[in-house]
């Protein structure tokens, strides 16, 4: 006996990156940043710890304030979420009459929610090199969604490119998911007053280490930031815990930390392009914490596989477009060295 | 100039309780224990805010294990969300094709939730004594719902009643919500594996004194569970962060702690009647962390906004069937002191 929806017993749910004893593996696989948080964030969340009988501030003031300051928007054009997978789920829930629009490869959920909330939905095949034409969505209705720099490709869009699209079509809702925009690109945030129809979604996941604690957002027109106010008002009120809370304020009192550690990911990010190049890998020039790449010589899947056989962890994803390429974590300097190092004793292997 | 789809933009939010500064004000209004979380949680998080660079535990397991043989289930039959109401949303997203059905005076967000998910709901009125007759559901189809104790009245209904109406209906979803069944009732956990129909939701708000932390569960078959992890999984798979499973965890190790406070509760809960009644309250015999009361000399309207001018903070439901009462959330037996000391002056000065 069943007694789920007829509609969702046929879905196909997001597969999530593996988690793994750390003390065991090098984990590169779900690109989380391998920096641990900044230093006010352990005391902010004991004191913090002391409150917990009493409900979260339904509000988030000790985020969104300083938060909103820091991005130079009002309050009013921000939204908090419980990750930003809260926050896209309520843009495919809510935003999406006229249907939806997003890349062929692109953040795997995308799929899951156009699935889930029965979203009218047109997939848009990236270019040969991987990246985004907008004049493709040009003859589309609707809502369009991408990630940029576009994940797991690391492909970034110019600013340029969004802000004629958002001109062409004024009343189309605009969504560009800025989950990995700090690692050296600029984000759309800036144009958020020019644009009505245009929605930037971020993370505190990534740039900010608090994947643990899941914080995302959404920077939009006030509009839209009521509408995503009312379903949350009428779904989960308290979508972000005062723990969060507590630590999302202490790392905003830490953006030197947060750049240097941005600093040191985009280092290690392109030693490694230069050594993996060396070794013979295609790949794209990622914008992102990530790098995209693939080899003549062994195919993702063996690589991928033999990796894990030296406790080396990285994505592979079983898709037509993507299946030919890993998508490897920018870990420590120290890790990406014993990549590159077990790398070549398996390129070695294959061809000797 | 919106992008929110037509069906959401008539939609009538719920209302949260008010959020005061407690240095100001006797917070009374929504049912928060007045003793802080057991001791290990503030050790718990402050470790866990170490490793928060790294995505949460997406079985939750820290938390389910110990739970799940604490209540006597199998880690199947267990689901977490992020606090109870994201429970209750897939619930009335996922399992109501053949409509839903619940009393007039309830957890408001039920009636906020049928909307949202554009469910077929039937509104059954409680008793003129404010108790739930299920009988008066049997001709219903689909998916029942209600709390036990009913909130904000406080009335119990007696695990005989609902066992019958699970026999009678061994096809219909029957969801008991328990957010208040550790204040001295009996709960419908242990008949988890008896009844395939039976679903029961718990949170760790009220009588585990983690409101802030954001952790609600539901008990059920295993199957019901698997469905509600297919939705979780394709909507918001790290829906637990690393911190509320860290305070989770260690509140389970703290089951005396929790014991005490619970026993304190019922003490003063019963003190309280005692006091309001000997001022002439009407009450039910409210087996929750509340109270729900009036008084014929003075409406509730009037009571709520003479208490809040003495900076006591109460709750009062501006609804048809409860707009006589008000609900009072039982505090420290100094805060209830100092309650029924400002009843009475007020008591006394409308009838002088």
């Amino acid at each position: 006996m069943t007694f789920l929806n007829q509609k969702y017993q046929s879905l196909t749910p997001y597969t999530p990156g593996e988690q793994v004893d750390e003390t065991e593996f090098i984990k590169l696989n779900t690109n989380e940043s391998p920096y641990p948080p900044a230093p006010k964030v352990q005391k902010a969340v004991a004191e913090a710890a002391q409150k917990l009988n009493r409900y979260p501030d339904i509000a988030w003031s000790s985020v969104a304030k300083p938060f909103a300051a820091y991005l130079g928007v009002k309050e009013d054009q921000l939204f908090l979420g419980n990750g930003s997978d809260e926050v896209l789920a309520y843009l495919f829930q809510g935003f999406t009459e006229q249907g939806i629009a997003f890349p062929d490869v692109t953040y795997g959920f995308y799929q899951v929610y156009s699935e889930l909330y029965d979203v009218n939905t047109t997939i848009v095949p990236l270019k040969a090199d991987f990246s985004i034409e907008l004049k493709d969505y040009d003859e589309l209705t609707g809502t369009v969604i991408f990630a940029n720099p576009n994940a797991p490709t690391g492909v970034y869009l110019s600013q340029q490119a969004i802000c004629d699209f958002l001109e062409r079509h004024p009343n189309r809702l605009v969504v560009v998911d800025e989950a990995y925009i700090d690692f050296g690109c600029t984000s759309m945030i800036s144009k958020i007053t020019q644009y009505e129809n245009l929605f930037v979604v971020g993370t505190f996941s990534k740039s900010r280490q608090l994947a643990g604690a899941r914080l995302g957002f959404g920077v939009g027109n006030k509009k839209v930031i009521a509408d995503l106010n009312r379903l949350r008002f009428s779904l989960n009120p308290y979508n972000i815990n005062a723990l969060t809370q507590a630590v999302g304020s202490a790392v905003l009192q830490e953006q030197a930390y947060v750049n240097q550690t941005i600093q040191k990911t985009i280092d290690v990010r392109e030693w490694s392009k230069q050594q993996l190049a060396a070794l013979g890998f295609e790949q794209t020039d990622s914008q992102g914490n990530f790098l995209f790449v693939k080899h003549s010589q062994i195919s993702a899947e063996a690589l991928f596989q033999a990796l894990r056989a030296k406790k080396i962890l990285v994505r592979w994803f079983n898709q037509p477009r993507a299946k030919d390429y890993l998508r490897i974590t920018v870990g420590t300097q120290e890790q990406m060295r014993v990549l590159i190092k077990a790398v070549k004793k398996i390129l070695t292997e294959v061809t000797s």
